[in-house]
């Protein structure tokens, strides 16, 4: 059965900044237990199949006994060689038609837009929900597009047609201006992955959320 | 219909020593005019979801017309999404099984292997051919295992129970030993990408193959 989709806080997982697969698990495992509401896979570095396989299906198992939907960034042969619960995808990847009838209509499919461009080319129909940003500037993305700001973010958070997060550079810090905008969740790396009290860091970002709704 | 599966003079394309896309249809269309028998898609550098997706239709564009087989290194995704006819992987991409669930029986799936000890470990069901090598040092494979030389060569084409090709610094110089071993075939990245009279340097190639058998 399909899981929920809720957007809330949504954890990137970066096995670097976690410390391998092991590390990976171990944060996702704390994070659920706090309050994060999905996990995507992503690697920013070289990282082969072999390694993104056992990696997905790690914390495919971990995932499985919550009801936190997994997506896999980028790499639909893993998505779909785990039974993931849905693929990310951003501007440089497969196709959005293409990665939607690869992966079928039993998982959620996100995408990645940066401005207003972007977002008038979304094919709605294809689309579960949108990743928006970077809104501030961010270290964790190699390819990440020129920051979007608030300014930006409440155009396309008021024109989108679909739930979405926002994502690059946020923390608890400047969490309250983002949700404020309207938009479903945020979607945090180094707010979470590689922070010394991973359960606090996850409680302190959904406080924070809550206050902010 | 699934193509032939001829190994004789298996061509790698690269990106970047083929000057992009329009390099790569160039290249395999002169190659497969004289001779080239197998195409394989595999990129040694960085290469985004839309790059591999675009150029591998375009590939499959040109051999469509043609009796000789697309394959496509690594990324499963890409050769469900473009319907290629092969997929060819290594020791460190998806697992065998888990690559040939995927692509179910009608494509046809290459593995690389440099040693004994990683033929001793091929699945013979799920596999059609192995690729060998390195043979020789390679200046064209970043994570290449140490050159595999004629004498383990001779050793791995006794052992094999499926056809195979040889890999690595194979050019029209040194084939010949190569074939001697009894080996169906061999795969070249720059005997073929980048050399200024295409057309000669793949005849050459198939009369030396030739003349070797």
């Amino acid at each position: 059965m399909k899981k929920q989709l809720d957007l809330t806080l949504y954890l990137v997982l970066d096995p670097l900044l976690c410390g391998g697969i092991d590390g990976m698990v171990t944060t996702t495992k704390i994070a659920v237990e706090n309050g994060v509401t999905a996990v995507q896979l992503r690697s920013e570095q070289e990282y082969s199949g072999k390694n993104w396989y056992d990696a997905a299906q790690a914390l495919k198992e971990v995932l499985s006994r919550t009801q936190v939907p997994l997506f896999i960034n980028d790499h639909v042969d893993i998505a779909l060689a785990i039974d993931a619960d849905g693929v990310h995808i951003g501007q440089s990847d497969l196709p959005v038609d293409v990665t939607r009838r690869l992966i079928g209509t039993d998982k959620w499919l996100g995408l990645s837009v940066s401005n207003q461009s972007q977002l008038e080319n979304v094919p709605w129909h294809l689309v579960d929900y949108l990743g928006i940003g970077p809104i501030y500037p961010t270290a964790t993305k190699k390819d990440a597009a020129a920051a979007t700001g608030i300014a930006q973010l409440k155009e396309l958070v008021k024109a989108k047609q679909c739930p979405a997060v926002a994502i690059g550079g946020i923390g608890v810090n400047n969490l309250t201006e983002v949700i404020q905008t309207g938009i479903e969740g945020i979607a945090v790396v180094s707010a979470i992955c590689g922070q010394a009290n991973l359960a606090k860091a996850t409680s302190d970002l959904i406080s924070k959320i809550k206050q902010a709704k």
